[in-house]
């Protein structure tokens, strides 16, 4: 019975992912999904990005919270149109809530759309929003048993960035396992290692971007 | 209608928590839902609760995890009974999932079960198991803005462990900020500052959870 009403939810759920995708083609908008943990650094490498790529693409962003404006408010001093979601306590943005804030968007004007979804390593994996890509980030603060884990995200993710790398001489942890881990469950999975802090890496990240979007 | 199944089930779940803390009580377990963002510590910070109250108490353990058996592995090696719940996929442990291991641990020899739920500062804290406490870990890696932005396990949760303390000279991140907006979401929560890496700051950990207990 649970596993009836959740299949119901999930087939409605990618009908209107199914529109939202139309509507973004229509408009000539390339999206992306971001998700990680809480604290991965989703907002950090949306700064670093748009400081990249605003010369050459037009972004707009949809910040996914629970509660709150930090994230949409960081995202506006960059002065690229953001809306913020408040998703009210659920774990994950789903494509009906993406498809009520698009009116306030100039989606004929963007090049790019980046969707940040709420923080969480699991449900988010688990919801189309209408995006071309998912893209997940890991910090390396979190370990290198996440993979294995939390498999479905990184099953699911065009791309994984492993950020934090400024980190590395003060942890316990093995990047590479995270890497094996990794394309073990997605083999086509593109992996980047960057410090959002310290700008390393960021430039490869931003050039595959490119070439993704063009 | 989606209010209402979710309603329902939260009803359903509460039910049987009761059943559990009946359970428990009648066993004079005392029990902790251990919960935290993915990679915060709370395997790592069980070794060390272990390690420093294996001699003064009899300590149980339920690993939650969606897939795999490292943390109970890791909780084996250190001889005390362990138990591994896989929820295949579900980003939380519910009171059922525990009502059906109970059978597997000796209740009436332990004087203390910790249930170490799967990583995710969101869902878990909606969900009763039948603990008599919650008790939360935030990495700060995580950074300074998770209490505003999950507020919810803030709220619930009657200690905030802050680990990875010795990350601290690394990180841009504010600690008393951490505390203060904890605190005002939580008058009453208690604070503790360590490291499960060099051990900083355990002890008055153990202290405290003595006092619980006894």
């Amino acid at each position: 019975m649970k596993l009836k009403v959740a299949s119901k939810i999930l087939d409605a759920n990618d009908r209107i992912a199914q529109d939202n995708r139309r509507i973004f083609s229509d408009a000539g908008v390339f999206v992306i999904n971001l998700m990680s943990s809480p604290g991965a650094g989703k907002t950090s490498l949306l700064e670093k990005t748009i400081a990249g790529l605003k010369k050459s693409l037009d972004i707009g962003v949809i910040e996914g919270d629970i509660t709150g404006t930090d994230d949409a408010e960081r995202i506006n001093r960059l002065g690229v149109p953001v809306v913020q979601i408040n998703t009210g306590g659920a774990c994950h943005l789903d494509a009906n809530m993406i498809n009520v804030v698009l009116p306030d968007l100039p989606l004929d004007e963007l090049d790019l759309l980046v969707i940040e979804n709420v923080g969480n390593l699991v449900c988010p994996a688990e919801f189309k929003v209408g995006e071309d890509v998912k893209i997940m980030i890991l910090s390396i603060a979190e370990g290198h048993d996440k993979p294995l884990k939390y498999p479905l995200m990184f099953q699911e993710s065009t791309a994984l960035i492993i950020n934090k790398i400024d980190l590395r001489p003060f942890l316990d942890v093995d990047v590479d396992k995270i890497r094996k881990d990794a394309l073990s469950l997605n083999p086509s999975i593109k992996i980047f290692e960057l410090s959002c802090k310290t700008g390393e890496g960021v430039d490869q990240w931003i050039a595959w971007l490119q070439t993704l979007n063009s």
